[in-house]
């Protein structure tokens, strides 16, 4: 069976060493109160769980999925159990708001624990993570009373959250959904369509369940400015089922322990959130919450897959190092980590996930900012930094994570491709997180188009000049300061080019999108890596240092910038050949 | 049900417009009696099998397995009438020796055969694609009596062919091989041992099966010098069950249809073929034959899977184009068809399945040169060029055909995720190609260390003076040549990098080995898709032109140049950063 270790020496490297969390933390009302020692505990406390309660149901999830059952569906054998403990341990509401019993935990620290629990059982762990993207659009939107009424349930984790927007006719394009809403009496309405693809929609691990439903009114206008937000919940407070009722539930490539499950809407009573026809933007808090956690989930794949093929590459002995130093003595076979093509196999992963980990906590960051900051000069350009991020971060975490988990699939071989020692799991769990909370396509639309083209770039030059800060405070490695200078200009040109010739070539940002949002993560990774390498570099100097980490990390580093951050180039030279390439074929022609 | 129609108009605009496969066979004796009607009424026939009599059985195939039976395995439902439909319609003997029933075929076309059946259902496919090898190992080291024996029954289709190398504890490494063979009288010897991952190692498509076995005779020498060489029939000449029996299949991620199986050999009457402990060098007659057909493999898995999402983005309706020019009146929505990012994804294809198409046929010519021509510098230079290029067919085409389904799939979206519209499949039966008959990470090796290195260089120079050549002759057009060029350039200067580093850095090979494998199938796809471009544009000019389909074709190779022949610079820069970045981890600091 495959083993997970939650990896706490490196989040502690990240948070504190390297973004000075306690610093952060303490200069922010809210967030006073935690510290080093309490974030470490929780780090640690949630990884133990993440180890021992969700990990040993991976595999068996997997292999036994969700039972439907004339409208009930049953999740795996010990998934309720490991729930119940996940929840009476608080985790449920650990970013929730202390007002309604959340912990108010800051989301820099809450974004590691996601990642350890998308490591161990992605299936199970999605429960919880549409919930907490629920109670989020609750308490940003919901009434008083709604909240009063749901927040403290959800938050200790005894009712979950689903998040209904997909119907058979509307999947990218929400403009053309068609579940009704009628009004009853006061903020009352009686829901009737059906949702397809939602994860959650029907299980037996809590009792009740709160649907986030986009649905039209009697008359709303036609497109994405007609849709309303209903909160439909699965049992209603007189204690009567709704009309709402699953289905069926999908058989899918993977995540087969998590219902996917189609709904039915029959008149079921809703609650309206926010204003008539402006349930969009509502249920965008939602959505954006869910992009990162989904990129979470990339994350954490890519992490297992890498602990699992390292693991192998230890053990198993085939072939004889190249280099005569690396050989064993007496011996018929080295293992498979003296040979220089397994290691950059494992080295691609380990630079990914490790870029990746400090990527997702300074986005964490970002949003504690925009949300608990007094200097509202900082709030506002975190906030900025937040909206361009949080496509890439779902995107580019998504897209490593799935390369991640199929390149130490090759590590294994042949066995990799058996199930018996996981991989190939990892594989067909972390696939469906390219596509679902809007594909990675759509994600590089909102970065390209929506928060580039149509920003004039202001956004992304932010994020630029946050590039060129580090490389003009001294605290690059000079040895690393070419490399991610060209990847900065390549950016910068990018960016440019996109902006100026959107105007008049509406198939640009289009054409660009995605190597555009891939350019845009490299550049991120590259400098966060080079940061990382100059405190690393540090640490070797102090008395005590964890040299094989600290040297560890120095090594992945310039590996990152030899061999990875090049694609800049090639990025930059795909984008600025503009849409002529890509438009030109007929419909017939292809 | 996904679909598929065989690529009848491109394999024929392949074979004859653009390598003049006429010409060929017409220049060479054992070939002059195909010509275009023939091969073009193969190619129809073979098409149609794919499509009336694989296709039907390929997701049925996935759902229901293969299973195992105290031995015996039975193959999915249909497998075995299809089985017979082909074989009864010669396909099993299609390239097999005349003087023993065979068809003779030339290696150009029967790669174009195997292409098809390949993509309509590799899991059926895989008992013919290995019987071919098995024959061919016979035909070219087998005794006259074993050829008389067993070639009429394996063309005929009666008898079925597998490959035994691998064992728990050797995969990569055969030299760690244990399976014993002792002496009994004659040529005959008695094998003992336990070998896994037998493609059709049983089944119940035919009464019989033979069994290449390498194994080491007492004594032998340690290592992969001490390999000798059997044919191991199931079924004895007295008609007894030999001592050889299927353990167990494997549960695999993908392939399902295709029985896995551990097989074990408990004192099996076996042949010695060839010269005592020369086993591997005959054996790698099969190996080499195995290596482009699942090169063919992954082409015939990024075919069908284009098809299938281009046929979904023209039907899907989701979102408003972004050139008024391509939006329908009076419609809500545009199909995919009109978006950049899904022109990219299908784009990239469409570039890589047809550039594939033409580099398969190219390395079928030389195949067909090598082993029929007259001229022995040709002979010679062709078998050079197949050497060279053997490696990056298996490699490039299924790495290329595993992104082509993982892009396909992304084009349905969540819709690719779940079983029913069978693109989660292609995905999941092509990903073995990159594992088995030698992982790719080992064709790198064996082009850029034993090919390439130790080589100094001359095979790569015999290719890069074809693509030379090619831009000397005026055919290349004006306006791709700097690419080409460039491209070429890239390869001339990482192969002298890497002959002349790998003297002094042992890990050098190994350390560039994927990234030369991936700059020398992407230079000889550019060169293609420059010759194919060149073609359809002299095509256009005449009467009667297929206007559609060329233009389609050069606005394809404008895709490739402009868009994927750049990673050539990126891949250049990779290899000429040296293994520095690559060895410079310890152990404990992974």
């Amino acid at each position: 069976m495959p083993g997970y270790t939650a990896p706490r020496r490196d989040l502690s490297f990240v948070l504190f060493d390297v973004l000075d969390a306690e610093a952060h933390w303490r200069a922010m009302a809210a967030t006073r109160e935690v510290d080093r020692a309490l974030a470490e505990a929780i780090v640690d406390a949630g990884g133990t769980l993440a180890e021992s309660a969700f990990l040993p149901l991976n595999a068996s999830g997997d292999a036994e999925g969700c039972r439907f059952d004339d409208g009930a569906v049953s999740t795996p054998r010990g998934f309720a159990q490991a729930y119940r403990s996940y929840a009476e341990g608080g985790w449920t509401g650990l970013g929730g708001e202390p007002a309604y019993g959340g912990q108010g935990m800051p989301k820099m620290l809450t974004v590691a624990v996601e990642e350890m629990f998308f490591a161990a059982n992605t299936s199970l762990y999605l429960y919880s993570a549409l919930s907490a993207g629920a109670a989020l659009l609750i308490s940003s939107h919901g009434s008083e009373a709604m909240k009063q009424r749901w927040l403290p349930e959800i938050y200790a984790g005894s009712t979950t959250g689903t998040m209904c927007l997909t119907e058979p006719q509307a999947g990218s394009d929400l403009g053309l959904l068609r579940t009704r809403a009628e009004p009853l009496e006061g903020d009352e309405y009686s829901l009737t369509g059906t949702k397809i693809f939602i994860t959650g929609g029907e299980h037996d691990l809590t009792d009740n369940i709160v649907h986030l439903v986009l649905a039209r009114l009697p008359d709303a206008p036609e497109g994405s400015r007609g849709i309303s937000l209903f909160l439909v919940p699965k049992v209603l407070d007189d204690g009567q089922r709704n009309a709402v009722a699953a289905g069926a539930i999908e058989h899918k490539m993977g995540i087969r322990g998590s219902a996917t499950c189609v709904l039915n809407f029959d008149g079921a009573r809703g609650y309206l959130i926010g204003e008539p026809n402006r349930g969009l933007a509502c249920m965008f808090t939602m959505m954006n919450y869910e992009r990162l956690s989904i990129g979470l989930q990339g994350l954490g794949a890519g992490e297992i897959a890498y602990q699992n093929a390292l693991a192998y590459a230890r053990d198993r002995l085939q072939g004889r190092a190249p280099r005569a130093e690396d050989r064993r003595e007496n011996a018929a076979a080295d293992n498979l980590l003296v040979h220089p093509d397994v290691r950059r196999l494992l080295l691609t992963q380990k630079a990914y996930n490790e870029g990746g980990r400090a990527f997702a906590a300074f986005v964490g960051l970002q949003l504690d900012i925009a949300k608990f900051s007094d200097d509202e000069v900082a709030a506002r350009d975190a906030a900025d930094l937040v909206a361009l991020l949080t496509p890439v971060a779902k995107a580019y975490f998504t897209d490593r994570g799935f390369e991640g988990t199929v390149l130490a699939q090759q590590v294994l071989g042949g066995h990799g491709y058996v199930g018996e020692w996981g991989l190939e799991q990892f594989v067909r769990d972390v696939r469906i997180a390219q596509i679902y909370e809007g594909t990675n396509g759509i994600q590089a639309m909102d970065l390209t188009d929506r928060k580039t083209a149509r920003d004039g770039g202001r956004m992304a030059g932010l994020f630029a000049d946050r590039v060129a800060a580090f490389l003009a405070d001294g605290h690059c490695p000079e040895r690393l300061r070419p490399g991610l200078e060209a990847a900065l200009e390549a950016f910068r040109r990018s960016t440019a080019f996109i902006v100026e010739h959107s105007a008049e070539d509406p198939a640009l940002a289009g054409s660009a999108a995605c190597d555009y949002l891939e350019l845009t993560g490299l550049l991120a990774y590259g400098w966060l890596w080079a940061w990382m390498v100059n405190v690393a570099e540090a640490g070797l100097e102090e008395d005590g240092a964890d040299v094989d980490f600290l040297q560890g990390k120095v090594a992945t580093g310039n590996f990152f910038h030899a061999r990875l951050l090049p694609l800049s180039a090639t990025l930059e030279q795909r984008i600025s050949s503009g849409s002529a390439s890509i438009m030109a074929l007929a419909a017939q022609q292809f």
